[in-house]
């Protein structure tokens, strides 16, 4: 039972819990919207938005695989991730002026890569590449994860407009934020809470309620055994309520 | 009269264009529609849509200026461009995973800073910087027209909000592109006609109907006086269209 | 209790777990041994060899703090990480020669950077920088826990022989991997294993028993729950041992 | 009649310019020298000097094709341009210490290559690329112009050594800048002139007098019209003695 | 006779050269260590030590060749070199952080390349690529000449295992630096002698004593014939001695 | 006497040594001549033609100095060198395009600033870096040498005109190469004897005729001491006549 511990009363989290500077509740996601189709050109295209961030996820395909997979008869899907330099509150740099990548960009993008090859099968794609591009036109908090929920469904759409032989998307998958601000456990950060944070978690789960990835960072302080179970169980209610929304915007896709 | 002499039924361009594949007569602009706000981090932001182009344009600002300006009080205009990954036909590689910015992507930027710059008096701006990023979405030709279009909405918006005590913007400044396909001189190309075309000319010109810029290339056959004359005057009556709509999204912006 | 659900015999890890292949118990730690002063330059150097693991950790110190510390009168703790390209079964490309660092490289440096600055008081180290640097000799598995583990000695010996007024480092830091392999929860993967592995995680915790990271990925499949406890649970103990390993080289250090 | 408009005494350009700072008319060319054969190793070499400004036009084949024309038979024509650092007043840093080229030397060598092939017949040359370096040994304004001025007559010194079967040169190219300075019209402005220049036109022609390449700016003001087809039918007149000299050199190179 | 012009009371050296800061005559080496096999993964490992200088050498191998040597059956011998970060003084930019190697970098691993292919038959090679790495782990001057000496074994241990059909090792090669200092002609020059020395020269010799390589400079005055002439007797004798070592070594690995 | 050894009939250099392709004798130099005020930019400005090699050497200043002396009342002088693409037989890749300096230029470039600042009075120079650029128009062999021997002219010239309270320039150096060909000794390889040396040595010396630099190497073969002397001899004879023409340069320029 996802949530338990968190939910039973234990010390921690405060029974308490203040309302969040935007009203929210401290388990509660931010609206969640998202739209098929924003773009014509790639196969697939989603513009994903969490509460104000707003991220476009485009799946466009390549009849070819990289060097280490050739021959082999398996396909691949790989990301790439950025901030528009106006997406941020203060301008970002642009990667591309600057002639490289940062670590954090690199760090993400092999995140959203890793996690959607959790659900596909690779086989099943046969000598494809998709390549999954997220670009974050506004940013206010949980990018990577939103990143995560959009580039799943740009994906879902992608993968049926192939018609393959054989099904090649094993499941669904989306990812939420979790973390300690005051004292508080909080779901889905924007980036006012996130700034303040002791503790930031990133959960990647699969639509069965498995995960694919936890990172869970103290920069500032540490985190026992409790909060850890407590974090991950109340990203897990969130990521359920995510996969309702993601096969829900699959179904549109499909009726347009 | 801008556009005489193409109208006068000179041998060329020729008296009975065919309709073009979209239904358009040659001397008509594709939908022109400026979103103003697209965006909530920037001092500025549009989405401006050309047809199927679709560029954001955002204008942040800084206070100081580069170096070669330091001690001058004038302040600075500079432009970013980018074509996101899935947004044309075929994906584009990123640039920032790539190292360097491409020679086309330098060019167009380069073009739109010093078109900005054209209408802007820098000494108004005092010690600033206002950063202009086009991220086209979506491209479907006339991407660099489409980007100095909606940038200067997008920097006209930013300016007001900056409440400076003198008026930094002089005019504004819109772009079109024309060209000769199959003989036809045709107005605002889509990229379907633009890999068509024998001549591609991109014309620059502000609210008061003086030219800022014009690149006319062939890198098919050659173009002579007349025809110089024809494509510019084309542009000229495209570009009036444009300033009012321009002036139009400003007032929008205004109103909210 | 740390461990305690792993060893009360839940369904899973599975009881009766084989033997792995170098012989050790699935809960058993490589030999461990941390060499301190192998080399003069630095302020601390250490050498960590964790099995067939061979990491260099040095620690440099700067009268001078990056940028954004500036006037704050915090100090700075930074990482850089790399592979010799001899370090590897295969040759791996110096990545000087390539002319960039990987993903995977910024992402461990990261890692190790923060956890080192999540047990050290920076308003202690004043206007000091202290530059960590994680060469890897040899590699068989686990580098990125190697690496914490003998920064921190190389750290701590570095700080001692600053002789702040203030003590600066707060707690110690350790890390370790765990993974699943073939359905077996294993303690510190070897290459060998780790190629194998299902589910992978590194956790990194204080002396203290708190985590400062966990990083679980699952590339191929996903796990659970209980999974999840029982991983980290088993990375609490390997991680108090090498506490201890870590406080008695602090002390050799010292005498000599 | 190329200049028409301009001769016949429309309120613009002022009817009694003054003579230019190195005295020359205000439609005079600088003395153009075009040295075949200034080096031996190239296929074709020319020294293109335009008054004060020196270019080095080195034309190198090669017996492959790029990846994007491999198999269709036609040949390529590319062109890398630089300004030797100690070449400009002020020294310029040397791009391959810095790492990359400027936006400005991608934009020249890119204008460069489309003037040449312009007036190629790419099916002609077969299976080969021909490779045009232009660098500038001094600089004192229009490095461009001459760039494409001697780059034509070295390129039509390597074409006739290949001794295709087919003629693969369709005709002439050469180029000229024109401006506006303090409100005169004036053709081939040096360094001096174009550093104040409000309006500042690049011409590129065929030696039959038709158009490959018009671009011109107006960073400070803007022009008109008539002002446009001012300079245009200037830089015409420019271009056609340029054509003669460019033959001449030819003609030269033949009789060695 | 190696040395003897240079023993043989010339007016230069000096007769009575004062002994060294760490009490070596003028023309003795440092202890010189090297320790085969560090570790295990490389075909061939050395640890070689010069005093406080230690550097690691590896020798990997692939089973290709550079494009050059395609189809001539040939192989073909490369080296890299680096410093790490925490092995000089006072902390080394990480080259690969930084983006590319330095000049001096370049330099030296183009020297220790060029030293061993002098010693190899590289048609007994084969389609093989030898990848040699010189790891500098501790700098205390030297550091290029330790890498060649260490890398020679480490080269001759590897080749030993590819076990081929006929000797690919012709000679052994080895290297020393000699300089002045305050007027003493100085053989295995430290760091801090390094740093006051006049004349700077590397030798580079093979065992049978011939020369393969010399370098010498003086970055602050000159040096004359006669001095020319001491500098390399001087380095001979050096060399002699190394070469009984690198043998010694290469034997202690063929019997473990 | 300079090339004493190598005349008197040891058993090598060969007593009977053939003429050479361009019927030179075996220590003769190429034709050298030193062009002086080749471009008026720079502060100094020197084509150096050795036979068919031409370099463009140019001294340019700047009221400043690298950090390293900032502070000290010490100046610079550094050296950047390069191959124009169409200076070789076949054309080189523009190391600007390519994004770095080879290993090769980096060398040569080092060599030509230490050479020069051998001779060079820092002191007397003040807070000034004196820029030296060798770009290579033609390259036929002994560009190096080339490079140094032009690039002291051009430094002569500019340091004169820089009018200094106290010379700055201590002597004259100059460059050439020597090498065994088929066994025979050959002074000023021209690139077709390059080509085929065995050994390849350059050789930098004072006007009084002392060393700055020897860099000697053999990738194919070997060399023992009496050809060492042998070939330093003979290039200190070449480097005589060297001195003579470079000072009647000099004398050149100051007349003008």
């Amino acid at each position: 039972m996802p949530g338990a511990v968190w939910r039973l009363g234990l010390p921690w989290p405060r029974k308490e819990a203040s309302l969040r500077h935007d009203g929210r509740a401290p388990d509660a996601l931010r609206p969640l919207r998202i739209i098929p189709d924003f773009t014509d050109n790639p196969l697939g295209s989603v513009l994903c938005e969490m509460g104000r961030t707003k991220v476009l996820c485009t799946v466009c395909h390549e009849n070819s695989v990289p060097r280490f997979l050739q021959g082999t008869g398996q396909g691949w899907v790989t990301a790439e991730y950025s901030l528009l330099p106006g997406s941020t509150d203060t301008r970002s740099q642009r990667e591309a002026a600057r002639g490289k990548q940062s670590g954090r960009t690199l760090e993400i993008q092999r995140l959203i890569g890793r996690s959607l090859r959790a659900v596909v099968d690779q086989k099943a794609l046969g000598d494809r590449t998709l390549w999954v591009d997220c670009d974050v036109l506004q940013a206010d908090g949980g990018t990577r994860t939103a990143s995560i929920t959009g580039a799943w469904v740009a994906l879902a759409i992608a993968i049926e407009r192939l018609q393959l032989k054989q099904n090649a998307l094993v499941d669904s998958v989306g990812a939420i934020s979790v973390g300690v601000v005051a004292g508080d456990l909080l779901l889905d950060l924007d980036y006012r809470e996130d700034a303040r944070a002791d503790v930031d978690m990133n959960v990647v789960m699969t639509g069965q309620g498995n995960f694919v990835e936890v990172q869970g960072t103290a920069e500032q302080g540490t985190y026992d055994r409790d909060q850890l179970i407590a974090l991950t169980d109340c990203a897990a209610s969130g990521i359920a309520e995510i996969t309702r929304l993601q096969q829900k915007a699959v179904g549109e896709a499909r009726r347009t």
